[in-house]
């Protein structure tokens, strides 16, 4: 017997039906003998609503009201999912983040778990019950509900299967796992059948947008095994773990981010501390800064060029207008970039991998304008329109 | 400075502009120096629509999962509430009923409140906050949400004013105040200034559907002053009190209900205990009976009337065929009637009230066929189609 935890999104509960293909998959695996902790998130559309009502009134509203106000989202999922599997004859029963004993900091909006009080969910297990729990929130120590942010539901899961040592924390997504690229854009994109954690966070990190980055560094942290698998099509999914079993994969897939822009600072002057000055000014703006270069520039300046989502960019040029604008420099932003991404923990060992990606682009016709490596990846800037044209180059180097 | 509990139900919070109305009545009242806790039902028709949900995917949910689901409702007008008032500039605090201390028993769905823990809600007073408590639902010895049942705002205003020692506790409805009729229909209605509990439940009861039964009973125990008034047209309303002010009003007003059957069963033996029979039997499937009207029959036996609500009238006739049919009595229901009622204390006093009312009805050309009595009521059956010419010969009797 083992203990399963399983997550559903909104869009896997978005309405009746949907809710009873999460019962069956849910009473399923515990007709199988397990013990089942389920998480869900909100129904489909219900948080965008929410916030839509709350903009109706107040637009700045406080974040601990916005948090009483979507927590309800998840309090009507949970209660709808127990009714769906008290239907098929299974005993369950729903609890709030509360209840689950999640206890939080007071970040409102975006809270920190500090601890999982497991009493009484180990009390309904104890009674072979199925317990549906509310993602995406818990509770501060007023007695006040918290959420944990967007995405927060992955992160219950995994804090729910760390903290009760769960056998596996499956993720429910709508696609069938994670892939070498995207399977709706690359005709041979192949399914991973596992995944480090580190390449998983490169490839969330990147844009594979499967998984939330928080929660796949808490998997790692607590080795909780993760599995990517489809509610809607019934497959094995792609295994998280520490040690992937061994491939002969370089590289585990290809990634583009087109939410990107280049920010450069062309006539610095060439004195010790711009950089820092520069960096530490856009991080305390909790402006994240990505690939970085840096060259010397004329008569004693330099240039520095990097990137951010392209959100941050008017903030950044602001920013960095009004720390060397009188020395001269010019600032300019450029959002007509992609990074394209190789991610592989295989790629250590192997001088050839960097070389092959950049041939590849190069008999595609595609030129570089910025390259940044880390242990397993490497990463690229070129033309935003031409993305998907070197993901498909890339990938054919590498997966054929 | 007073402390004032005001409460407002589902139409008034039915959308943003409402909800901003509302939050004006609330500042406005602690602006002139009150402290406030508000006490909100769900928006407009959202419980419906969650019943509805529920409906979709199971039916026969357990009454835990529904009121794990329905309490989701008040969440969200408390939190949109406490966001309108952030944004008039009024420190406020949203609290769901297990935080504002509502303790109950284990009855899903009709839970009893049995104690309020005030410290959270005394707290916030201290900050001078203006406190929004969720009406309708409280928490279970087991950490586990409930709900008071249909109406059981009104029963949440009470139970805090009473509780707290409140000064007066105002129930916000879309009337002005309690009338002497339905002021929709009778030209003449007045409305009454000040009642008290008794004749407020005796119109409550029959039909005047302004407040909540329960919540009236609670009122008179505790001794809360309640006042009846419209949240969209500024105006004193009805204050519900222990002694009304004297005023030279025999009756209070006048009441149909016509949601009412009568059931007759002819020819029983005239044997004693079958009455007691009857109307424990009744009472065991929860059917309240009303006026009853015992004769004799013919050779023997005996004939017994009474009335009850239209919706049992069905389950009431089957009982009584399962007790009487056999030895010959002839059971039957029919809800073509109507009851009309005038309420008053002042009555009690004055012999000639009956006759008055009784002598309305005969100029109006309205046969009696049932009379039942209390001690501030007087009720009459009649034909339903003739009730509202009944109620307003009545109501031109007393009121002119």
């Amino acid at each position: 017997m083992s203990l399963i935890v399983q997550k559903f999104g909104g869009s896997s509960v978005a309405n009746a039906q949907r809710v009873m293909n999460v019962a069956k998959i849910v009473t399923d695996t515990y007709k199988e003998g397990n013990d089942v902790i389920v998480v869900v998130s909100a129904q489909g559309d219900t948080t965008d609503d929410l916030i839509e009502k709350a903009n109706e009134i107040n637009p700045k509203a406080s974040k601990r009201e916005m948090d009483m106000l979507l927590t309800a989202g998840e309090q009507i999922s949970i209660s709808l999912l127990a009714m769906a599997i008290e239907k098929l004859g299974y005993p369950v029963v729903s609890l709030l983040g509360w209840q689950a004993g999640f206890n939080t900091n007071k970040a409102y909006g975006s809270a920190r778990i500090e601890n999982i009080k497991t009493e009484r969910l180990q009390s309904e297990l104890d009674k072979k019950k199925i317990i549906i729990v509310a993602g995406f929130q818990g509770v501060n120590k007023s007695d006040d509900l918290t959420t944990l942010g967007r995405g927060g539901s992955d992160t219950s899961a995994v804090a729910i299967a760390a903290a009760l040592h769960a056998d596996r924390c499956q993720i429910f997504t709508d696609v069938t796992g994670v892939y070498t690229a995207d399977p709706r854009k690359i005709e041979n994109a192949q399914k991973l059948s596992d995944i480090t954690y580190d390449e998983m966070l490169e490839l969330a990190t990147l844009g594979a947008q499967v998984l939330n980055n928080r929660s796949v560094e808490m998997a790692k942290k607590y080795s909780v095994e993760l599995e990517v698998l489809s509610s809607l099509v019934k497959e094995p999914g792609t295994i998280v773990r520490e040690v992937a079993k061994m491939e002969k994969m370089l590289i585990r897939g290809v990634t583009k981010d087109t939410d990107v822009a280049r920010i450069s600072v062309v006539g610095m002057k060439d004195i010790p501390g711009n950089a820092f000055k520069m960096f530490s000014k856009l991080a305390a703006k909790k402006i994240n800064i990505d690939v970085i270069l840096q060259s010397v520039g004329r008569d004693g300046t330099k240039d520095i060029s990097f990137t951010c989502a392209s959100s941050h960019a008017a903030e950044a040029v602001e920013i960095l207008e009004d720390l060397f604008g009188l020395e001269g420099a010019v600032v300019s932003s450029d959002t007509s970039v992609a990074k394209i991404s190789i991610v592989g923990a295989g790629m250590q060992s192997h001088s050839g991998t960097a070389s092959k990606m950049f041939g590849a682009l190069y008999e595609a016709g595609i030129n570089i304008s910025m390259i940044s490596t880390s242990e397993i990846t490497i990463s690229v800037l070129i033309e935003k329109e031409l993305a998907d044209k070197a993901v498909a180059a890339v990938h054919k180097a590498f997966f054929g």
